[in-house]
């Protein structure tokens, strides 16, 4: 009866993508999903790897089919789904089994459900998977969050199934509960922060520069083979060079611009808004897609205000090759942002996150792989407490190199009317970190003035006031 | 015994200074502070209003001190000290007292303690304050959430000792529950965004223009009359023209440029970003305090990276005409926001907030008092539904008129490497707004390639996948 190694909740693309890879792998893998239809045709689907796959009607006969100490991943919808599916097993699993959450998980659910699960003798994995369809069915980026003692129960199907980097697996534990699922995520805030970029250059190649799509798609097909070289930006050019079957114009062109979100970007803001650490690059992708699916608001503010005048477009392959550089340095300011809110989290929960860890398992299989990543891990394995990534010395040299188009890319952005939210930011973000001596003197003296917050000097120690005299204030 | 007519608990200066303003409007007032040493201080600095205080040095005098049914402001320290204050109040209290929270309450703080004195008998108020120490001393602006009917028996006492705007008192009730502390909060995130603005043209001026502080401080002074007419103009200029007593340089140039924060700030952010409105000018704020307060890493940053040059200054007229009208346009993103993230929260939380009232009530009293929110009161009595205040005839002329000015500064500060951080947010945001198609197409047609989340086509309704194939995805 009970002959599968490990078992699979939920048959959505990712769980279904997900069992197929573990069976790809030579485990035996158990399944049921909540509508048993949609269990017969994932066996129906799964082909020749349908005798690794043991398909099950109930949640009872789910885990009878499963060897104890059973391994159970669930990957339903994030929420209550998840905390239904809990409270189903609990019911019927034993001492030892492990229950491992696959979803896009808030980590502050997944932190109360280790609480919750504290004391029951199940072991509890908060599990972070990145590589969308794709990377589930043939190797995902796996970013574990538990006991390190779970970890190296599950650690060889779960290495087995991830991306491998030149050989090496993209799966690591990370830390204890909610530290899987938190970097899970950074990577999707970042993820939003690097495609908004390039939706940003990409606006400068179709509404300034008057490419076509295919012809904007080559471009990043050129710069997949340079240090862009990327999953967004290999898709990037795959997407712009399509053709919609129906009108046979680029499909691009006939796809809405409003675009969605699903909640990990938002939490990764309000996570870096909690701890004091900047991430704007996130916080502008976000508002993008934000204003991005306004768009009664936009065609009415088009009316009202139109838009600035095309400018010149100046000569096409200089812009062309700047809009490289600037997405380069936007992407210093995005990681270096995202990594210095890792680290934070990792002091404020006690996590101790493994950083050059993190930037090698993002290697390979997630959304946001890229040669870029095996640099960060590079300065990382060099330096694991850099204080922030720009500032080693791998990356302030590409911030030198990059700096002038960076400037040039967002001065002209600004001044011929195309949004650039993002690399906007970067500028913004580079210009007062490098900057010793900024302007919140002034913030300080008017707080002072209104509120008698008080201000530090730059002379001497202690806590001031200012000479503005209770008849100022 | 019972001679006060109301009560305030908590004698720092906010607290101080509003008990005398009560006082001074003629009401007897009860006092009490945890520590009695603060309160015979307050007593003897209270002047000829001493006869109308009543000073207490437990808790159970000074409830008995009040005339029933009591109000009692409580002015401490957000968070625990709250908390404690109510659960002794509630055990001293009788039926239909009154007790106001007075500080700066997070709203879900004022949420959940009105649901736990719900059924008491007790009446609670969440009431934002604003104004500092002089506001509160000589009318504050006074932002009121609870029952109306709770408002309308306090209603006399706040209205005298808000602060008048030609006559009409700056004091109102928003709304039930959260709603007054929602609005401090945001009035806050705004404050947050005119003052990063203010200090980013501050820096053109001295780091660009090489104007010495007395100088900016002329300049804001000038700006005072004008437009920008506004408290905080007013104080900048006063700051920037004091002399440190110690050294008989400029104040300004003596303080440290590390800015505190409270947490308002990022309130207003985490609330917008949990219901996806774009606050993007107080993000930019509160990062832009955030990296001042990281003082090692901008020495280190500038050791490392440089200073871009200096640049052309251009001519120097010229350059503060435009950094003015730059100011206005900024101030237009920032409120429009701010309202924007209002809007939602009222329907979000069923508080129907009166859009018309909350700017008249911060005309006068609260620190972002300014002309530009007579404007906007005006703007809002024409039509309290406006979805984006950026989009009525008023402000849209505004931005029309300052859209070259504010272009001129933000792609000249990108060039320069001057920070300005939130002055660029505020080109994105009306960039992004003001473009009818944008690029959100790209970043849907990625998402739907890596995780089959659909798009929405220009040409027809439905959802949609795109012809990238199996193979692709």
């Amino acid at each position: 009866m009970a002959t599968a190694e490990i078992g699979v909740i939920g048959l959505a693309v990712m769980g279904a993508n997900l069992a197929l890879n573990i069976a790809d792998n030579g485990y035996k893998v158990a399944v049921f999903n909540r509508t048993t239809e949609r269990t017969r045709e994932f066996l129906a689907s799964a082909g020749e790897l349908a005798d690794r796959v043991v398909p099950c009607e109930t949640m009872e006969d789910f885990v009878a089919a499963i060897r104890p100490p059973r391994p159970v991943i669930i990957m339903v919808k994030a929420g209550d789904p998840v905390d239904q599916q809990i409270a189903m097993l609990r019911k019927l699993m034993d001492r030892d089994d492990i229950i491992i959450d696959a979803g896009n998980a808030n980590f502050r659910d997944t932190m109360r459900r280790f609480k919750e699960l504290d004391g029951t003798g199940l072991t509890f994995i908060g599990m972070g998977v990145s590589g969308g369809e794709e990377g589930a069915r043939h190797g995902p980026s796996i970013m574990v969050g538990g006991k390190e003692a779970s970890w190296k129960r599950v650690e060889p199907v779960l290495t087995a199934i991830s991306a491998k980097f030149k050989g090496e697996a993209c799966a690591a534990w990370l830390g204890e509960n909610g530290a899987g699922h938190f970097v899970k995520t950074i990577h999707n805030g970042i993820e939003y922060a690097d495609m908004q970029m390039i939706a940003e250059v990409y606006g400068v190649m179709r509404d300034h520069l008057g490419m076509a799509a295919s012809e904007i798609g080559d471009v990043f097909d050129r710069w997949n083979k340079g240090p862009l070289d990327s999953f967004l930006i290999e898709i990037s050019a795959t997407v712009l060079r399509a053709a919609d079957p129906e009108t046979g114009k680029p499909m691009v062109d006939m796809i809405l611009d409003a675009a969605g979100q699903k909640g990990t970007g938002r939490w990764s803001v309000i996570e870096s808004q909690m701890m004091g650490v900047p991430a704007t690059a996130i916080e502008a992708a976000v508002a993008a897609r934000s204003l991005s699916a306004m768009t009664g608001e936009r065609a009415e503010a088009e009316k009202l205000l139109g838009l600035p005048g095309p400018g010149k477009a100046g000569d096409k392959q200089a812009v062309i090759d700047d809009l490289e550089q600037a997405l380069l340095a936007g992407k210093v300011a995005a990681y270096a942002q995202g990594f210095a809110v890792m680290a934070a989290a990792s002091t404020e929960f006690g996590w101790d996150l493994p950083m050059p860890v993190i930037a090698k398992i993002w290697r390979a299989g997630c959304i946001i792989r890229s040669r870029f990543l095996d640099e960060i891990a590079g300065a990382f394995s060099k330096d694991p407490n850099v204080s922030n990534l720009a500032l080693t010395s791998a990356f302030s040299k590409v911030l030198l190199e990059t700096d002038g188009a960076l400037r040039r890319v967002v001065a002209g952005a600004v001044t011929n009317g195309l949004p650039m939210p993002a690399l906007a930011s970067s500028v913004s973000y580079f210009d007062t970190l490098r900057r010793a001596r900024g302007t919140a003197n002034l913030i300080q003296a008017q707080r002072d003035f209104f509120g008698a917050h008080g201000f530090k000097r730059m002379d001497k120690a202690g806590d001031f006031h200012g000479p503005w005299g209770s008849g100022a204030v």
